[in-house]
Parts: structure tokens; sequence; C-alpha cells
């Protein structure tokens, strides 16, 4: 977070962007153009196709969904609430909060396994061909969450083109890593929007971002990308729900960015704390847990997370072990639909706040408790 | 806005509030403390009642109504969305971004006279105790857009008293201008949560206010106030759908108020510009129309608007014909409900943008095409 400060004294005395507008004021339901043009260089789309909001991508996820439970969407046959068996698919392990709001929503969440390139297809198309109430899909396509596993363009493709029983299935596609790599080059990732225009689906695919990851979390400015129609029922919705999204945030993060180039570079610093952090978590749990057979992990490029898998049945009592001795675990369960982890193996470990020695400490800990719980068995 | 010019380059480098929180971060679904008490002191409450979002009030409304209709409310049997035939009270003339709120969500409007002190209490008695579709009501409690009236004690009573026969009726209590009083003292105003509670009717009474009239309109600071059902309910949902609000911004309008008094002393110099306004405008009304009788005005003390009455079937003819001089007014119909203004008769002034000398020509255009309407009859 140190490294935004600059944005705790911005905009300055420039309340105007670059066509003059006011920022200070209302208005502007999609965002200021070069904000627009900031998300669309993120998410390889044209900035016709993006709106800017608030501090939050996942309040618009959530808003996106709402809407489409209230009043449908392009494309549809009414409201998502009509569809009183409606459902979402959810890879796993993923985002515990992605799950939430589909749940909150009234939608029945369906497991979909994760594979190293993405969501397993096979499960997901025979699903999706036959069952007109599974109105989507969660996906974090770079450094998913937790497993930092990204997309290949088999899995990409596959989720653009493939045939789906009801005609306004949608994928929330939350990059929200895609500038966040801290080893190696950045990953290709094709473009699901064009593959799935090309594919006569464009209106499948609602894309999100947000800056929370590169700025300040809870200050931060989000964004969506969807084809014209999509974005076009979003701005009907919003402009009865919203007097625009404050402009002034995202003048002062422009401000700071400059354009995406300088986002970049700002990521680079990023990937400077935070590569270190990845790098001792793997060296502990190499040199503490390889060749015993009772644990693997991922070995993410980018993103925040780490996925340990342990032994079946195992995950809870190590997160409660590692509680005892003063590790704080993200829950178990936490990253499958309903906090059900149904081999209770997957524990998420998110190395990136503490400082180093803290990072060292608690991995040690973690890989005795893991050891215990074997040896329990 | 330049008022509040000192925001643009705040919080500085103090970015921790009086707690120690780090605003930066995620979290805190209910806003910081210190701006909690702040709109508790504006609205008259307990802090423990707030809710402090984002930048704008008219969207925690709609989000407010949105979770109603998708999960009901504290005190109901279920989603709004269940009753087909739901219907909301507005006051007329009022505020057509209120009304188009319920519209969207699909409510039935129904139109309430405004009186000098208020909604007529008759007509909303009379309605709501025999139909239980009708959810709620519409309030502006002081300086109401566009009339600029301020409800009397016995108003505030009445609403917060009466029997309704929705067991789950709501007063959407939007008091944008609690603070804004340009001319004498500040209107005494009921105690509305108070006296609801003291009626068993507490979680009837929903609060809104905002900083968007005070500081800079996109980029200010949204509150909601209510019973500890209300508010517990709505971070039940807020939870899901919200990492927390922009907490900087919070701490920069602390930074910039200090307190309530501070705000207070701000406001005075708000009312220091915009009163020379209104009294120009009534100055040339008062002037050009007065004994004529084909047009009263009403004489505000606080917000934002004037409501101009003119002759039955006229309101139209003169909005166009300023238009075409040259003077671009508020849609005819706009303060009604649906756009339609059953007597085509009122016109919102809003006086404070435009430089005085322009207020000053516009206002004497306006009454010429009064006059020319009135002459054509």
């Amino acid at each position: 977070m140190d490294l935004s400060n600059p944005l705790l004294t911005l905009p300055g005395h420039h309340y105007r962007d670059q066509n003059g507008t006011d920022t200070r004021n209302y208005g502007g339901l999609d965002g200021l153009p070069g904000i627009k043009t900031l998300f669309a260089d993120i998410l390889a789309v044209h900035p016709d196709n993006v709106l800017v909001g608030g501090n939050s991508s996942l309040t618009m996820m959530y808003e996106t969904l709402q809407r489409a439970c209230q009043f449908g969407v392009p494309g549809g046959s009414g409201p998502w609430n009509q569809d009183t068996q409606r459902k979402f698919l959810c890879p796993t392990p993923g985002y515990d909060r992605h799950f939430l709001i589909t749940e909150h929503l009234g939608f029945r969440l369906l497991n979909i396994d994760m594979t190293d390139s993405g969501p397993d297809m096979n499960q997901v198309e025979s699903l999706v061909s036959e069952d007109a109430s599974i109105k989507g899909i969660w996906c974090v396509p770079l450094h998913s969450n937790p497993t930092g596993c990204c997309y290949s363009s088999d899995v990409v493709r596959r989720l653009a083109t493939m045939k789906t029983a009801a005609t306004d299935f949608r994928i929330l596609w939350d990059n929200a890593y895609a500038e966040h790599h801290f080893e190696g080059a950045k990953p290709a990732l094709e473009n699901i929007a064009e593959i799935a225009m090309t594919a006569d689906n464009s209106d499948r695919v609602i894309q999100f971002a947000s800056t929370s990851k590169m700025t300040l979390p809870g200050a931060g400015v989000a964004a969506m990308a969807g084809s014209t129609a999509n974005i076009a029922d979003a701005k009907r919705h919003l402009s009865v729900q919203s007097i625009g999204p404050d402009k002034v945030n995202q003048l002062r993060h422009l401000a700071f960015f400059g354009n995406v180039e300088g986002l970049r570079t700002h990521m680079t610093r990023h990937a400077q704390l935070v590569k270190p952090k990845f790098d001792l978590v793997a060296e502990i749990l190499q040199h503490q847990l390889s060749g015993l057979g009772i644990a693997k992990w991922s070995r993410p490029k980018g993103g925040y997370f780490i996925d340990l898998t342990v032994q079946t049945g195992h995950a809870r009592r190590v997160i409660d072990l590692a509680g005892r001795a003063g590790v704080r675990l993200t829950a178990a369960g936490a990253p499958f639909p309903y906090g059900h982890d149904p081999l209770d193996r997957h524990i998420r470990i998110a190395p990136t706040f503490p400082e180093l020695e803290a990072v060292r400490q608690a991995t040690e800990a973690l890989t005795t408790c893991i050891r215990l719980a074997a040896a329990d068995d």
C-alpha cells in the first residue's frame, strides 16, 4: 500500500480531466474517458465496451447478477428470479466471495473441478448443454484464486464457443490479477471477448478488473467490460441507481499511473515485494514436505495465493492445529461452495501481507502441523 | 464546489483514523466511527444506527429498495417482488429521481398532494390504512425538492404513528438538505426515529443524508440510518455485496470538516453564495408577476429549488418558450411520477449553479414567457 501513498494528496488542484470535465460534479455514468482507456488496455477491449465504477469490482459483479435476477439480461427471456431452479457453476477451489454472491442471490452452486489449465471443460460442457437453468460460471482466468492457474487457449476457446442450453448464459470473467505477475513474462491469455464475438456469443462474456490489489484495496477503482448490448443494459439500470461514480478518484488514479505503461511499472514494484514471499513459502514447503507424500502445492507465477493440498480429510485438522499454534489461515472449506471442501484437503495460503520473517515462521509452523496430522493417522 | 477544493489534496499522509485504522485497506462495512458520528449528528440519531457508504445517498436508497424487493425487510413476510401489486406513495411535486427508482423496481406510483407543511396526511393515512400493497413513501423533510417546504410537527408525528396495512411499511426519509439553510434559523424538525420508536414502529423509518451538496457532488460521502434491525439487515446483505466503502474518502471528509460544527461553518459559506440567487429570483418574480393572478411561487429558506406554479395547462408551454429563448429548465412534469403533471402547472427553478447575472437574465426571460403564455389564452 505504501507504494501508492502519492494517491493520498492527489489529484491536487487539477480537477479537470483531459477533456475539460469537472470531475467534482455529478455525471459521467460510465467513467472518465481516460480511465476507460486504462481499463480497456488492461482487458484488451475497446474503451466503448468499458464501464468504470466505484471502489469494488466485487460490488459490480454482485450488481450485475442482482440486475439479471431482477430484470433479466439481453438475450434472455425475463428476470432470472423467475427461474427458481437457477444454478451457477463454481470452479473449485475458487474464490469464496464469488460463490457467496450467487448463493445469496438464490442460485444453486455446482462444483466444477479446477485443472492446471482452468475449469474442467468436459464437466462444464456436459452440464451447460443440458440444463437451461445453469445461468453462468465464475472465472478468474489469470493466477486464479487460489491455485494460481492460468486458463489455457483451449479452455478459453471452449468457454467462449460452447453450446449452452440457456440463451442468456453469462461468464463472469474476473480478471483480478491481469497485471499481477511476479515470475517470468506475462502469461498468454486468449481474448475471450473476441472469440465469443466471432462465435456469435458476444453477450456471453462480462469482464471485471480493479486496482484494488494495485493501489489502495479499499479506495481503488473498478471496471467492467462487455458487449455493446451488455454495457447499454447496465447503463440503463445505472442511470436510475447512480449519480455517477467518484470521478475525482478516477482522476486521482489517472494522475498516479499516467497510462497502462505507468501502471505496469508500478506493478513491477509490487512484484519485487511479493516474489520473495512466494519464493520463501515454496522453499520451506519443498524442504519440509517434499517426498513425504502428504502434501502438494501450487507454484503460481502471479496473483496472491498458493493452494496447498494435504491428505484427504486433513485440511480442517491442520488449520485447527495451526490456529492453536498462532497461525491464522483462511477457514477450511472456504474455497468451495457452501464452505464445504468435499475431500477436506485444500488450504489457501496468502503470503503477501505479513513481513518476510512472519511468513517464514508461519510456514514452518504450518508444515509442522501437516506432519503432525499425518502422524496421527 | 471551490469551497471544498482542500479535499483535493487530503487526507495527506495521515491515512489512519482516530482509532488507528488503516483507511487504505479493505473492511469496515459500516464506515469509520468518526464519519458515523458526523452523520449521526446531522440526523440526530445514535452512531450505532448509522451506516456510511459510498458517494451517493440515491444509490443507497436504490439498494435499500432493491434489497427489499429481492429479500424482504425486517417485519415483513418475504420479498417485495412477490407482491406484483406493490405501490409507493409519492408526494408531488417531488424529486424525479426518487420516483424513478420505485418505477424502475416495479412499484405503481401514487400521487400525494404536497402542502406547505408536508404531504397531505389525510390522503396518506386513508391509503396506507387500507392497502397492504402500499410499501412506503418518499419524504424530503427539510426544504423539500422542489417546493422547499419543511415538514410540520403534526405531519412527522402522523407519519411515524399512523396505522399501516403493510406490516413492513417504510418511510424513505431523504434528509438531503438537513444542513442547507440560507434564511433564518435552522427549522425545527421533529425526530421521526424517536417518535416511531415510542410508537413501536422503529423499523418503519430509514433516513438518508450525504455531503453531495456540501462538498463535491460526485465525490462526497453518503449515509443511511435506521433501527438496529434495519441496519443489521443492511449489513447482512452488504457483507456479500461490498468489500467496504472508500474509507480514505471518509477520512478525507473528516479531515476537511473536523466535526459537525465545522460542517455547519462550511454550510454558512454555502448560504452566503446561494442566498443572493434565491433573493434575486424572488425579487424578479415579485416585480414581474405579482398581482397578475398568473403565477405563484414558493419561498424556500434552504435547499436548492423554487417551485413556480403557473396557470393550469401552461407549464409545458412556458418551458418550451423559455427553451427557445435559451433558458434551459427542468423538463415539464419531471417533479411528478411518470413525468406527468396532471394540471401541467409546475416549473422547478434551480438557481444555484449559474452566476448571479445569468440567474437574473434567465429569470427575467422566464417571466416574459409566463406572460406570453398567459396572453395567448
